[in-house]
């Protein structure tokens, strides 16, 4: 699968699991919800909860090794039409977004009226690769 | 979610995602799909493809590093319905399995028909956990 074709289809799926480095557990996983920006950008930006954001571990991994993964793939029982794509980057952790980037988000993902976001993942793309059965 | 819960939904999902630990790159992610075996097994099957499968990454990596987690999670739009679970755990490398056990797999996925299988990655699970959204 060619890059561009990758990008594409992450634009269009809704979901991903996040691979964060977990020093002491090793690998922490969590499904997450995204959005493309630019060329090579993937921002994911967590429900602001005060009391838990703070102690989110996928945001206390990133501060210790931005080193992340995002895997986007799609499952059917019907093998032949499998996929997935997965994006390999380095991450870092933002309050906030440009107004645009955020309403853009949020249109993308209607179910997040009445939520305030952040802070954001901010993933700087590195190495992209997919794969598709047919 | 309680850990009955918890495994119910991972027996009854068809697959996951799993993550192992790439010294040099960070987090490997990749779709597996799986069988739960006993009380906190679960078994993932590598299609036996000689040219490739001792190059597996997932493999290599979990050679080096046997912490594994394995993710799996339903999408969808309404939100209300979201769930996931994780299992984190140590994995092993082995040729083969019980023929009892590879003949539960392939009832299990009927699409693996023709296809040989091993080595296989057999993770003891020690921790769960688990939400949903409702």
């Amino acid at each position: 699968m060619d890059t561009s074709e990758a990008w594409r289809r992450v634009h269009n799926s809704p979901s991903g699991v996040l691979g964060t480095i977990d020093k002491e557990h090793g690998v922490h996983l969590v499904p997450v919800v995204y959005s493309v920006v630019g060329d090579s950008g993937v921002l994911i930006a967590v429900d602001s909860k005060p009391k838990r954001s703070r102690r989110l571990r996928r945001l206390a991994n990133i501060e210790a090794d931005p080193r992340v993964t995002l895997l986007v793939d799609r499952y059917t029982d019907d093998w032949s039409r499998l996929w997935w794509v997965r994006l390999e980057g380095r991450a870092s952790v933002r309050p906030s977004v440009d107004a645009a980037v955020e309403r853009a988000h949020r249109e993308r993902y209607p179910q997040l009226d009445g939520h305030a976001l952040g802070p954001w993942i901010d993933i700087a793309i590195e190495r992209v690769s997919g794969w598709s059965a047919s």
